[in-house]
């Protein structure tokens, strides 16, 4: 077998087998394959599609390709959640205290902000000193530990997708549902969670723009998760408008303390809690109430945020900052309403704006700022008057270009706006 | 504009402009784009498709991406002709002489031999001492002062073809129309012919398989040549069994020179003369029992002869050696019918069968042994008796899979079999 007849085979629209997929995947991560060998190839998935059994076979060769994460010995069930990317989207840092002051072991590796998005790992590092590079073995120490841990993987935990990752960055094949697909379950198989719970984001602000390619790739990953032997739940959310009140690093984890606190209900409270006890459900088997009731509890009784002390402190950072809040750039900028009437927003342009403020990335490495941000004033489909703020833009300076990105993300509708779904869809969780 | 948006925009089978064309080729020729962009664009437009329009811009692009040959001062018509590849297909070796002898100036480029088709470069080089690595300078000077030269291009002429070629090559991106043509038609753009005669071979031993394929790529590149204001002609013609009797350098030079000495016909002759007339034609505008007179006249009163041998002197080669033989290899084997009936064969084995032999190259830039080939006694069709000789296979010893490869290209069929045309179509010639 040659990496050509595997390419070859694509292209003309057959399904690969097993073997032809093995081998594929292995010189990828042995370096047998060309970089414009795993384009081609790339492409042809693009176009021509996989079936499932071909995305499920990809995905375990990739695990394979790498050292996945070795399984505590402590019996247990483990939780990870997964969400493909969005502005505004800081529930990690809600539900991984939540759970594990429940009890459920979280085991939740996490990524950086790429383009518009934010990312966890970038978040957390607000916490002076927190470490996210937590080494196998003391990332599944902590888990039992403290009951739970937020780690970056490290390039040896899937080897073949960082390689196809940065070759379909350059190539125009990242928008490939099966690719997708497998990229993102290659990295939570090579964990050792048995419940994993994906959020999959469509809309303006999402990789995926309608409600209907994110289901087709949640339903895919799904069927990965099932025959891989995992319990994979997934939602289908919401992220035309961003999730949160906040966007930036230091004011989305001022938010989640907040909600955490108590101190203020959102969507992005809504959807962490949702998340929480549909986690809590699958595993306790308990009904949707007594779930949420907990969830709740959880919250009000302070418990979630004084576990999220205890991990923050357990990763080399200092617990008490849970108390505190983050500091903001101070340059401010207002966006006012141009006219009266109903709230429109682009979580996109928000996103850009934010990374264009310096709190974003271009690419893999760049450094950001964690004080620049935008804090929203109303949501999506709220009545507005002439001139009342809708946002306000924190920066360091040289910040023409994120304000104006701001400012371009809203307009102001004389209509009534109706208001999406929080939740467009719910499935998964079936044992195998 | 960014080489990934070019990509992107193919992948999304949009139509690429004039701008974008231009950008992406000479990112091609400059390095700005990596080879793993190429391959990605190469698979799209596979998959996807270009409309003919898109198609000479690419062409004329990677044209301008190189040094064209200058156009000689004299006034006159120059005629090339190029065929996609086969099995014993030596009509260059007839034709270039044949015209030259009548008048009709012959710039011709040519290519080595791949796989398991044959180069006519490689075959002129069983010539002692000619050269086929002419400069621009002194291929133009020959064809002035000779009428005709054979030579091969350099990496300059059209670096953007050599670039994305060496990428197809390994990523399955060959077979694709557009790209054949274009790759095709920029390096015969790039010569100064006026007059240009395709070629286009379908069947088991051309990299078309069927004569409409073929026909899709002859009217494609008949189109390009239009487009770029050459008089563009194209014949389909079959290549399912050898063209010519011979298969191997030596072997197949031995049979043009007899064909040159009037004292063999066949298909090769055939064809040859085909394509000779149907240049004349289109340059001087006679009829075609006219054209079809002289280049009968020109072979039969030697002139033909004493043209090629002026060429292989001009090329530094030995011209007396065109009355001769070239000697072939002393090791043989006789392929007999294994029954009576009726002959069927495989130009694409008996190809494959030589290249094994030691005669054809598995990869640019291997050595091949001119004096192995394959000297076929039964043409596709004929009636045979068993234990009747097939063919003769002449090796230099460790030839037992090229001998196998031999023996497997035959098969005698008990029903009579229809012979294919020669020429399925032909077409083209028009001005612009």
């Amino acid at each position: 077998m040659r990496v050509y007849d595997v390419i070859d085979a694509k292209k003309r629209g057959e399904t690969l087998g097993e073997e032809e997929i093995a081998f594929f995947v292995r010189e990828i991560a042995n370096g047998g394959a060309q970089d414009c060998q795993i384009a081609a190839f790339c492409m042809a998935v693009l176009l021509n599609g996989m079936t499932d059994e071909e995305c499920f076979l990809l995905t375990r060769e990739m695990v394979k390709s790498g050292d996945a994460a070795p399984r505590p010995r402590a019996e247990g069930v483990y939780a990870d959640k997964h969400s493909t990317g969005g502005v505004s989207d800081s529930t990690t840092l809600i539900l991984v205290p939540v759970l594990a002051s429940l009890g459920v072991k979280c085991a939740k590796y996490s990524g950086r902000g790429l383009a518009h998005t934010g990312g966890t790992l970038d978040k957390l590092e607000s916490f002076t000193g927190l470490r996210v590079d937590l080494s196998p073995e003391e990332f599944e120490r902590q888990v039992e530990e403290v009951g739970g841990a937020v780690s970056g993987q490290t390039e040896k935990t899937v080897p073949a997708d960082k390689r196809m990752y940065a070759v379909r960055d350059v190539t125009a094949t990242v928008d490939s549902i099966p690719l997708i697909a497998a990229s993102v379950m290659s990295k939570k198989l090579a964990s050792f969670a048995d419940v994993i719970l994906l959020d999959v984001k469509y809309g303006d602000g999402a990789f995926m723009k309608t409600a209907r390619e994110a289901e087709r790739l949640a339903r895919l990953m799904v069927s990965i998760g099932k025959s891989a032997g995992r319990r994979t739940l997934a939602a289908v959310t919401d992220m035309n408008a961003p999730l949160g009140d906040n966007i930036g690093c230091n004011a989305e984890v001022n938010e989640a303390l907040q909600i955490l606190r108590g101190e203020k209900q959102n969507r992005l409270s809504e959807l962490s809690f949702f998340h929480a006890a549909k986690i809590v459900q699958a595993i306790s088997g308990c009904g949707k109430e007594e779930a949420f009731a907990a969830v709740r509890e959880s919250v009000a009784s302070g418990a979630a945020l004084r576990k999220l002390a205890e991990i923050v402190s357990a990763q080399g950072g200092d617990g008490k900052e849970v108390y505190g809040a983050f500091p903001l750039a101070e340059g401010r900028h207002i966006i006012r309403a141009a006219e009266e009437g109903y709230v429109q927003m682009s979580a996109l342009a928000l996103g850009r704006a934010c990374a264009a403020l310096g709190g974003g990335r271009a690419r893999e490495g760049d450094t950001i700022d964690h004080t620049v941000g935008i804090l929203l004033k109303k949501r999506e489909g709220s009545p507005v008057q002439k001139g009342e703020p809708l946002a306000e833009v924190c920066h360091n300076g040289n910040a023409e270009e994120g304000i104006a990105l701001a400012e371009s993300a809203f307009c102001v509708s004389d209509k009534k706006i109706k208001c999406r779904p929080l939740v467009y869809a719910f499935f998964g969780g079936e044992r195998r």
